[in-house]
């Protein structure tokens, strides 16, 4: 039963190939992922037609009319809906791998994506360039706003869905678009070129990583260094627009000196997962020791219980070490989404299990608190408290959940995180598979083929069923222990009780059968989370956590007449759990023994999980609930 | 000795005529004043200079050339400056009223306010129009930005240093162009008129006002009314540029509907101030019974200890009720100037005291924290805490002094606050004189003069002496008993104890002969303040207060070797005093028996005044310390 370090040979969120590989088939996040096939990827189109997005690229078809909307980068909504149809082609959740797998849905899914990927071939230009702002608003100004123009951004949101459709799909036409633009700005970028400067927003590191994968061609690998390498250096310094300073766009120090994330969440963040993807695919061991320290900075400082990044309404940024307040918690929904592919981008560069623990935090809580539960309403930030007199203003930065957004950037990220969520399930080696994160479904990886089924997060128990292994040698089958849990059982084919051999990860080597089974149960027992004292905005509180969820205080469901600014939570008060199958399509509640302040009689605290929050009528809510 | 209410008759921060009525000779004011005039104040014209001020003036003279600054209301610097230096004109602080009372020093300001006033009058277009931004860089687009254009703001400095200058000095020339410009916005807005209007950022109404109190012409009260009860009609929800909601700009409810302060501090707090004004003038009940409800939910829910206010730095604006977090309390120094400018028109306007306790808390704190101890160095934001992990940033937010900034409104406001401050400490009403602040100084008002000397706010004894009073008739003096003093005594001229008879006020009416003298004896026992329990940011700890100043931890003064996070502070912590009249030019510390976090040794730790923090090398600051 020995066994050695896990070395994952996978490549970040497009892990497994062929798209097919890891199938999510029931429980949690298929409920989930249904309601995005079924009500957030179909209203996609019209969105984004409503929103003018589409008729920009029809006005660039035509070179000539007006552009729609606030930003630049409006094209880039269109670029991640169909990287988020592109996975979503790929799913067969019904089927076992024996059916055609592509119901109605899939074909008027593939039809708009084939209407869409038309339209931005009428857009492109002659040269490969595709990016509506400069085409209708800015002619002749291409390159020449770096730090606000985002136009290597929207090239790698392109680059990305081009890659995702191609990985999909098998067809070529729009990874052929993607490419003839790679290629134009392959032939301008460069310390020797015409143009040697990095994107205000990067994006283009990570897509330039994927595309090399895909391709297996060389340029795109050495591009992707040089943006990656080129950042830090002050190629941003001088510019046009406003100017917050060169740590907002992580111009200030090179990657692989830095030693905390900085600036623009999103910005760093997406910045690091491609960084990472070098790293993963060059061994540079100065590069890879950059972005470990990186992370520790960022999961011991400036991480959210939730698992939300970026403290600051201001610049959309990183605050300081400790400095995590949860009422103005930015934690915009489009950085926790960064922060799960750069997350799952290091499990798979150093097989250590936390990265994969940040992951299924951020993508139980500040992640998945984004999207409303009916699939159609949004939150852009994810607060981690509203007031009872909460004084709401509106506009993409409100705490209510409204059908888009001015700045659309999130939504569509959405769509296409739970589209390919399968990807970040499981990782394979040479010795075998590991599950990351647990979900009902048949994961591929690592010569093997296994079937998990769970009720997870709502029950511990993860039931793995070894469909396929090699026949004749050992196999090693590796589970994620979260960081949180107090305690677990696992009980292997023979009987035997495996034990976390490494830290973090339960290992089972052996001779694998089809059929065999091995069965852990996780304790999820509900806990009252004490902050760190550094963390300023949260002191005198406690949290209720219950497995991987961070759970919350709704004014709704808490007892009439209480105010809810006076509700207080000893840190040995006695929790309950009961599942609602009725509430909020069914979450598992935890009841604590609450006081109101200055009070000595019980009151019932009723505390659901974070991630469905706002979806009631508008009111009150905590996480960190005062102790007094 | 019984008294009625005090109605005081003064008109806002030109309350006392002449503006030599009052006059600051001695003790803390004097010490922070003198340096307002020999560093601040002086090297004004050269800031001017460098930062382009001056230069376009110039230009607009010339009519050509292009705008310098990165702002439309550049010149608002120019005008502030203007009305310190007028102010300062005024002043005669080492004058006992007998001799000329302006030294070399004078003379040398009073030729560069004539050198200023001059550039003024260059760049005055035909029509009385003056704003070097829309003549250099926008030509024929006047008051067609109206959100972000600041025309009508710059005007309202202009016309305040017009004011000053006239009621300081006697003269006209400044007066006059403050009125030709004023007569050109009467001929152009209101409702029947060309512009029917306000302005993005208030200020206009109150110097209307200040000019209608100057010029006894009720059109300027009238001008005054129309933008007071225009705004929050939504004339400002269409327009250019970047929209931050109608709240921002008070621009969602009128005045007289609104029941907090909401949006841009400044702006918010400015047109307050104006609609004081007009209150007081008007006697409008309505409008009075408005800004009180606003008043008291800014100073109930809104305030920050040191009178700081501002608790977003998005925006610069105020937060939701009891949002107050010490780490990124934005607390502009102007809100706090604006902050005192209201407060005092509220107390002239009703005569209660808790309007000039709440003035007394900013300028011993959060206003005087704005300028550093060498007069030449500055603060924009106030926050009460800086981490010891502090990532600096730079730029008009920084947490350190710098010599001046690129939206460079702080610094004269700072400096035309201190050199109007003798008009703030006292009132007077048909009954007698209120002393509302204590600075050693001579105050004549309501019908006599006094002399007050006084060791404030490092003492809390506080002599008065009557100079001049009433030969044959009753007089009231009244003194402001501070909120924050648990006890006090008095001692008055027929060994007579007088009490506080109205809450607040200490008033002692009787026939008072010159050389009678009433001595008070405020309490300035050292204490720990606990927070609101609402206010979630500071949960948990307590701050040191000692007479009307906040405290503060700096690194500096703490014990080598415990780190500054780990200390905490019992709320029933043994405080002493100490005065160092060789520390930070001379403060009184406080001390107090703290520990490090889990230990059970004491810790002292060493408090000086908040207002004196950030005068040292950078380090780690804290108003509100961990209980735990």
């Amino acid at each position: 039963m020995s066994t050695g370090p896990i070395r994952p040979t996978g490549r970040a969120y497009t892990a497994l190939r062929p798209a097919s590989a890891a199938r999510i088939t029931g429980g949690f996040w298929a409920a989930r992922r249904r309601t995005n096939a079924e009500v957030s990827i179909p209203q996609g189109p019209a969105r984004l037609e409503a929103a003018g997005n589409l008729a920009n690229l029809r006005a660039a078809a035509d070179g000539k009319g007006t552009f729609t909307g606030d930003y630049p980068f409006q094209d880039s909504d269109v670029h991640k809906w169909l990287e988020a149809a592109s996975w979503q082609l790929a799913d067969r959740p019904e089927d076992d791998g024996e059916g055609e797998g592509e119901g109605e849905g899939g074909t008027e899914l593939a039809s708009h994506v084939d209407e869409l990927i038309a339209l931005l071939a009428g857009a492109q230009e002659a040269d490969g360039y595709l990016q509506t702002y400069y085409r209708l608003a800015r002619p002749e100004q291409r390159w020449q706003d770096l730090r606000w123009g985002h136009e290597l951004y929207c090239a790698g949101h392109l680059l990305q869905a081009a890659v995702a459709h191609h990985r999909a799909t098998g067809q070529y036409e729009l990874l052929a678009i993607g490419v003839r633009f790679a290629v134009l700005i392959d032939t301008l970028f460069g310390q020797d070129r015409a143009i040697d400067g990095v994107c205000g927003h990067p994006e283009i590191e990570t897509a330039l990583m994927e595309l090399y994968r895909e391709t297996e061609e060389q340029r795109w690998l050495d591009l992707a260094a040089y943006f990656v390498e080129r950042r830090g250096q002050g190629l941003l310094s001088e510019g046009a627009g406003r100017d917050p300073g060169a740590g907002y766009w992580q111009d200030h120090i090179p990657v692989r000196e830095a030693t905390t994330v900085t600036g623009h969440a999103v910005r760093q963040l997406y910045l690091l997962a491609g960084a990472t993807d070098l790293a993963v695919e060059t061994g540079d061991a100065g590069l890879r020791a950059a972005l470990e320290r990186i992370w520790a900075a960022m999961a011991g400082t400036k991480t959210y219980l939730t698992g939300g990044l970026g403290a600051r309404y201001d610049w959309e940024s990183f605050g300081n070490p400790y400095e995590l307040p949860p009422d103005r918690a930015y934690a915009e929904t489009c950085a926790a989404i960064a922060s799960v592919q750069w997350s799952w981008r290091m499990a798979l560069l150093t097989g250590d299990a936390k990265y994969s623990d940040l992951v299924e935090r951020t993508l139980f809580n500040g992640f998945l608190s984004g999207v409303g539960l009916d699939g159609d309403s949004w939150l852009y930030v994810n607060p981690l408290q509203v007031r009872e007199a909460h004084e709401e203003f509106g506009g993409d930065d409100s705490v209510r959940r409204t059908p888009w957004f001015r700045c659309a950037c999130c939504p569509p990220n959405v769509m296409r995180l739970l589209a390919s969520l399968p990807h970040y399930m499981v990782s394979g080696d040479a010795e075998g598979l590991q599950l990351h994160q647990y979900a009902t479904g048949v994961y591929e990886a690592g010569g093997g083929r296994v079937r998990v089924e769970t009720d997870y997060p709502w029950r511990g128990r993860i039931a793995v069923t070894v469909e396929a292994a090699p026949a004749d040698a050992d196999w090693t089958l590796s589970l994620r222990i979260p960081s949180w849990c107090p305690d677990f059982t696992a009980t292997a084919p023979d009987g035997d009780s495996p034990a976390e051999t490494v830290p973090g990860w339960l290992r089972l080597r052996r001779r694998w059968h089809p059929g065999d089974s091995l069965t852990v149960d996780l304790d999820l027992s509900p806990r009252l989370t004490r902050p760190d004292p550094r963390v300023d905005g949260v002191r005198g509180c406690v949290a209720i956590e219950h497995g991987p969820l961070v759970h919350c205080l709704e004014g709704e469901d808490q007892r009439a007449g209480v105010p809810f600014e006076e509700l207080t939570l000893p840190h040995d008060a006695h929790l309950t759990v009961r599942h609602e199958p009725e509430l909020l399509g069914g979450v598992t509640v935890v009841t604590a023994d609450g006081r109101s302040r200055g009070g000595a009689d019980v009151v019932p605290l009723t505390a659901v999980p974070y991630h469905v929050w706002a979806n009631r009528r508008p009111g009150p809510m905590r996480v960190w609930i005062p102790r007094e």
